[in-house]
């Protein structure tokens, strides 16, 4: 038996927030019930944020009850503990929080103190844990900040330790804007990996440098097994042709099937949902390998 | 210190001789020129092929007697003893020698038995010893074979001994249709470091499948620090857009500068020529990470 990687699907969360198209509740509804049907193991629906700051995620609570299948990992993200009640009033038992490892990422995307920030994360992690909630943690800006440049691994280290204490189901070291070389992974996953075992470890990789798959692979040499992908590497800036935002799905489990991992993924039907992506934003998605895949699959 | 990464340029031999388009002789000093001037430490100029065969590569006697700078590790490929005895007639002392490592590449490549062109590599590996001409010997679809499927790693390192103990001044395993993945690199590369020493040995890797930069970071952790690159990515399918050809060199420097290694180039130039090779071919050329490094150097 191969070894299994799971990826979490994020399109319909952190690709579909930086779209300026907004897709409508069932357009969005669609496109889970795609990914749901090419065999994604996790599922992230929405975010259960303010409609005025992110209108792109108006809604999730309509997803939330109109769930495509049962049995999958359905998740959202939550930004506060506002968000925390509203995703659990609307049935979702797995939330992502995130919280940037540096200073001025958090006051300039939350208008918070890091410390306050964390404080609010170990609040939130508190809670779930009595409710029976799973919490996904994000250290976001793990490698480097777009304010403070880059960040040090043993600050990344010690923050990991502050949340673990709290117990978070999974915690996600998150390469925010794509800033990430393949020696900074290995080094830092090997070291989370040797103190927290893969069970509790995940990566979220953005692809702007091309260097995505380099990380993923990377990652994986750690011991890494779970990590966040978007269909069709949705999530780059509109306005930047050839910018890409998450690490495409698709790219991701090419790259773990071709060495021996298993993801459980259907190919054909996940290039069909990259198609309906297309359809619905209008433009033309589709990760890195998109070219060949497709001609594999025709 | 930092550790150097060679990059061996190859656009206007491996990259040219796909194109529909003819560039000139003069184009292609031109872009050498470029090239050159980005400050590419080695620089194939073209092949000694019959200009029958390949009308892209002919003239490539007026380019090595046009070279652009002095003071640069330029290189020609040779298919067979002729073509040896032309390049060192017009004054090329570093040729580049392909043996495919199955018996169908071979035969529909070449016409020629495995075991023939094996003879003839060897052949062209003694006599230039005795000429002091440089040889890297490239092994062709070292990882899979359009025809063939899989190649099997103990049949590569057989055949890296064979060719060994006629001392190349380099072997260089070629992933010739982007078919490698990262594992079966590293683990190739591993063993060949550990036998030869990284000084003997290169990588050439397509982007086919875009996982070209995660095969040169394996082959960076297997100790691998010579790669074959071209600029902008050049020598994919020209009829399947977004099919990529050699791994970029832009993607390539990029990738190991960002990791701690030198390889004194210089992007901002780098861009320059593949901004110049797009005009000639009349098409946008780039790497896969065009639009990031494009705004770095803007």
């Amino acid at each position: 038996m191969s070894e299994k990687v799971i990826i979490k699907e994020v399109a319909a969360r952190d690709g579909l927030q930086a779209q300026p198209q907004h897709l409508t509740v069932e357009q969005r509804i669609a496109l889970l019930a795609a990914l749901a049907d090419a065999g994604v193991p996790e599922l992230e629906i929405g975010s259960f944020v303010s409609p005025k700051a992110v209108p792109q995620m108006a809604g999730t609570d309509e997803i939330a009850a109109n769930l495509p299948v049962a049995d999958l990992a359905y998740s959202a993200l939550v930004p506060n503990m506002k968000g925390y009640e509203l995703a659990v009033r609307a049935g979702i038992r797995s939330h992502a929080i995130a919280l940037a490892a540096t200073e001025e990422m958090n006051q300039n995307n939350i208008r918070k103190s890091l410390e306050d920030t964390f404080v609010m994360g170990e609040e939130i992690l508190d809670r779930a844990a009595t409710e029976g909630v799973a919490i996904h943690a994000y250290l976001a800006v793990a490698f480097e900040c777009p304010y403070e440049g880059a960040v040090s691994e043993a600050l990344v280290l010690d923050q990991v330790a502050r949340l673990m204490a709290h117990k978070p189901a999974r915690l996600v070291i998150a390469d925010t804007i794509g800033a990430a070389n393949p020696a900074a992974v290995q080094s830092m996953m090997q070291k989370l990996v040797d103190r927290y075992g893969p069970e509790l470890l995940g990566c979220h990789f953005h692809d702007t440098r091309a260097m995505g798959l380099a990380n993923v692979y990377a990652a994986l040499l750690a011991g890494v097994r779970q990590f966040d992908a978007s269909a069709g590497g949705l999530g780059g800036c509109p306005f930047a042709p050839g910018a890409k935002g998450n690490v495409a799905t698709e790219d991701v489990a090419m790259l773990c099937e071709s060495i021996g991992y298993t993801t459980d993924l259907n190919m054909p039907k996940l290039l069909d949902a990259v198609a309906l992506l297309s359809e619905m934003i209008g433009a033309p998605q589709g990760g890195r390998a998109h070219t060949w895949l497709s001609k594999q699959c025709a």
